[in-house]
């Protein structure tokens, strides 16, 4: 049986857009006499579609949708995946499935039991998990249809009562085909290679798992669509962050013949360590994620244009350079606005980047403009010392410039705040806090290094000076980033354990931290959940991002 | 049996301060010879507390309140909600559970069944439901003790497979006691009377209801714990949006005694009609809920003193007066920040409100700062039109002057807008749309009107002219807002249908709406999501409010 995988990047509601494009690999797969091709988990409506399956007029789309391309099915078999209306009045209104279509008739439905509602996902919210389960049966092949999650129990995985391939087994499947819509993180690649494994370890049957591709807003999908025998050896795996098919042949023994032999140009080879710090881990894989974040958001939102603030720091040199690969140099404007704060250096090492990466720059003094609002707030003011709030008019006059230019040229504001900054709210809402999407802030300080060093190690594209001095956010006289927050090294680390490993104070200082840092830093971090709540999507690498994945309350006290 | 519900105001994580309001009504009821005293649902922590429930260290401080709370029982039962850890390995780690509490021991733990899992609920992100039931005994007495929602199945709601108190009565218990974090919005009160009389005519024994009260950032708790007898009788209703206690003595009979005849101030006689639009409904539960909203988010986040911004418009001067009725006159700085394009009216009727309100005010010019920034700006926009972007410059002048005063005097920056600008992204990022905590942002346009009456029911508060006259952004020359938008009366019918019922086009079409009007208000909406995606929390009022109850993706092309 010749199969394909169409590992596609969809795009959330644009239902014309994502069904020509599962057409257009039909088409080319009948052309070469496939017999079946496999799409991913809701790729109909693209994942994740949230609050959107609450309106029967999208689920009305979505099923007609897959009356559309149920119209190509004459000669191929088709499994995509689609929201379905649970017929029973109790439970929820929908399930989470997949559907086999094949001689213009939906041959098949199986649902989703496995319902993710932790971190990202919030499946339980709108579906119901399935409690029967049946073999699908296609060309005389048993096939154990599952969705994403469904393989992520082999009977050991504390979070869920049913293993639906405990289930499936009884049934005697030829083989498993899984439909996943399953999102990158920096340790995520390597779980799901071994989560696969252990499936065929244990029912000694080929799995097949076709994985969807890109970002959506915050979430990346990296693909990585795969084919084991049942010996657990791969077969193929599509490369990971592009659109991509493989083709293998179903032997009638559990093995394979591939059509093309395909290794994806990316494969990890690094264990996570979970305990400590991983600053250089997979960084080329979290270069990619961030490029494929911007390119998407762009792409989907129907905007080319970027524009962010070069300060000469490394955060905003990095955004830069991740946005000249994503969107084109000449796309991307660079923003220099110095005050009287500013070191010398910040502006010719700003100068000297945008040399490096041929991209558009002005340059605009907020001197004026801070030196007027400070004149209008004068009669309030008065002789009060200088503080936090001249600190804030300043990032937000830059804010306002930024913003300004946006809205005149039709450009999108970049956001250059990393996970460090964000964390421990080192940062002005409205000022440095504002843009469309904030590229570095799922990237500890320390990471950001990381991948300062991987942008330029074939040739010196971010200045020497903007990675080895020392981080300022120049709002002061002689301001360093160290006058209010520890070494980032420590902090970066202390960080980890709590957001990524949720590690409460006393776990974390048993690790050997100092006490008082512990708790000055998760103070820091718990109060300052009321800006990160007005903050804007964050492009997720980790397995703890910022955001949609992290909800905690504002009016709170807990370590605060 | 003399039983008290103690209707109370939590913090969450502030384990201190809950602890301690607990302990004061159990050593009162003691000294009252109460025998059972009831709590609300997860009053040791407060609810929700959202990803809080991940840590460890979370839940440890959660059972040693507990075991404070324990050495007050002595001589009276004490009924409080808590999570437990879900002794098996299969499964959410952690229930929502209800503890008994009686002579210096748990004397007994139930779980909740039931896990809402839509809207501003996440309980299926954290908890197992339990799926074993039995009633919990206390001086001879058998009590059916349920959660929140485990009453709100009454064999027909179809989110649910299961009827919790279906499984009890085969125990033949003598009274259901439901713990509750039962949130309000305007259409709530009355379904809640609801669901507790069909449970009784369904089950014909009493119901004890005990609700939290208080807002948690966004989340209003109304409160109105209340005691039915086996008749369906309400016998005792606390007061809403306070903290209370009710008294009762239940009988052998199933009757109650009661100790202090108490009926609430405010009981709701008005139906809500689900299909047309309601401007007026309940307007004075709405009122409370805001003045306890905003309050709350200053008591709990440690702050007294707002800021905002007063434009001579209705929406700054209703939440002008809501901020004084929470804080204080006294504490509600008005900002006028007048422009070239303000009219003169703007000046003289934001100055008449503050002489009503007696609330400190200043007058800022912002056309200096404007200036200097197109000043600034002049290199690059070169001679271009006047357009959207010189418009946002001026919204965004008056956040930073705004935020520049709030940060220098520690207040807060109350946000104006409402729910139909919030709704088609009427507002400018970082400029109008700043602030803290967004008071009118679940509230239509059409209902701030209704609300600025109710204000004015007494006295003339907010002047008559900021009522009567044409709503307008101001921000270039003779502007209005119907200019840009339609007349608020359709847009808010719209917006309704749309927001809170779900509808999709073609339902409100068929309704009777303009077609070009509905498709144009529709793709408002959507492509607006990403500035409402970066808006602070909005104080829910209604059973749909814009932010963590409403999520929806940024990068869609739906309706859009």
């Amino acid at each position: 049986m010749k199969i394909v995988l169409a590992q596609q990047n969809y795009h959330i509601g644009n239902f014309e857009w994502n069904t020509q494009k599962m057409i257009d690999a039909i088409e080319k797969a009948k052309s070469e006499n496939v017999d079946l091709i496999v799409f991913s988990e809701l790729c109909v409506c693209a994942y994740p579609p949230r609050d959107f399956l609450e309106f029967s007029d999208f689920i009305h789309r979505c099923h007609q949708a897959v009356e559309e391309i149920k119209k190509h099915t004459s000669d191929i078999g088709i499994i995509i995946g689609c929201p379905s209306i649970n017929p029973e009045v109790k439970g929820k209104d929908l399930f989470n499935s997949a559907y086999l279509l094949y001689e213009n008739e939906i041959q098949d439905i199986v649902h989703k039991t496995l319902l993710p509602t932790y971190d990202v996902f919030d499946e339980y919210r709108y579906f119901e998990p399935s409690n029967t389960w049946h073999v699908v049966t296609f060309k005389g092949k048993k096939i154990a249809l599952t969705i994403c999650e469904d393989i992520w129990n082999v009977g050991n995985n504390p979070l869920y009562r049913i293993c639906p391939m405990d289930e499936l087994m009884q049934y005697h499947p030829d083989v498993m085909i899984n439909i996943s819509a399953s999102p990158f993180d920096y340790t995520h690649v390597e779980d799901r290679k071994a989560i696969i494994k252990a499936n065929i370890a244990k029912y000694k049957i080929p799995l097949i798992y076709c994985n969807t591709v890109g970002s959506q807003t915050e979430i990346v999908f990296d693909g990585g669509s795969m084919v084991f025998d049942k010996y657990q050896n791969l077969i193929a795996e599509a490369n990971y962050f592009v659109e991509d098919t493989i083709t293998v042949h179903l032997q009638e023994d559990g093995t394979f013949t591939e059509s093309i032999l395909k290794h994806a140009a990316l494969i990890p080879d690094q264990e996570l360590n979970p305990i400590t710090y991983q600053s250089e881990l997979n960084i080329d894989q979290i270069y990619q994620a961030l490029v494929m974040g911007i390119k998407d958001y762009f792409q989907k939102m129907g905007f080319t244009k970027a524009i962010l603030g070069s300060s000469g720091g490394i955060d905003s040199a990095v955004t830069l350079a991740l946005a000249c690969a994503a969107l084109g140099n000449e796309n991307v404007t660079a923003i220099l606005m110095p005050s009287q704060y500013s070191s010398s250096h910040s502006v010719t090492d700003a100068e000297q980047l945008s040399l490096h990466l041929h991209n558009p720059k002005h340059t605009i003094a907020i001197e004026p403009i801070f030196n007027t609002f400070m004149q209008q707030l004068k009669p309030i003011f008065q002789d009060l010392p200088f503080s936090l709030a001249e600190e804030n008019i300043q990032a937000r006059s830059r804010g306002n410039v930024l913003m300004a230019i946006a809205n005149k040229f039709g450009m999108i504001l970049l956001n250059t705040t990393n996970k460090s900054e964000c964390a421990t709210g080192y940062g002005t809402l409205y000022g440095d806090m504002a843009g469309g999407i904030a590229v570095l802030g799922d990237v500890y300080k320390m990471q950001v290094y990381a991948l300062a060093n991987y942008i330029n190690r074939n040739e010196e594209i971010i200045p020497k000076n903007i990675i080895t001095k020392a981080p300022s956010a120049e709002l002061r006289p002689n301001q360093k980033d160290s006058d209010s927050l520890p070494e980032y090294a420590i902090l970066d680390a202390i960080l980890y354990q709590y957001i990524e490993r949720r590690q409460g104070p006393n776990e974390i200082i048993a690790q050997g931290f100092d006490k008082a840092l512990v708790d000055r830093i998760l103070k820091l971090v718990n109060n300052s959940e009321y800006k990160r709540n007005q903050f804007c999507p964050i492009i997720r690498v980790s397995s703890k991002a910022f955001g949609v994945g992290r909800r905690v309350p504002i009016v709170a006290k807990y370590l605060g």
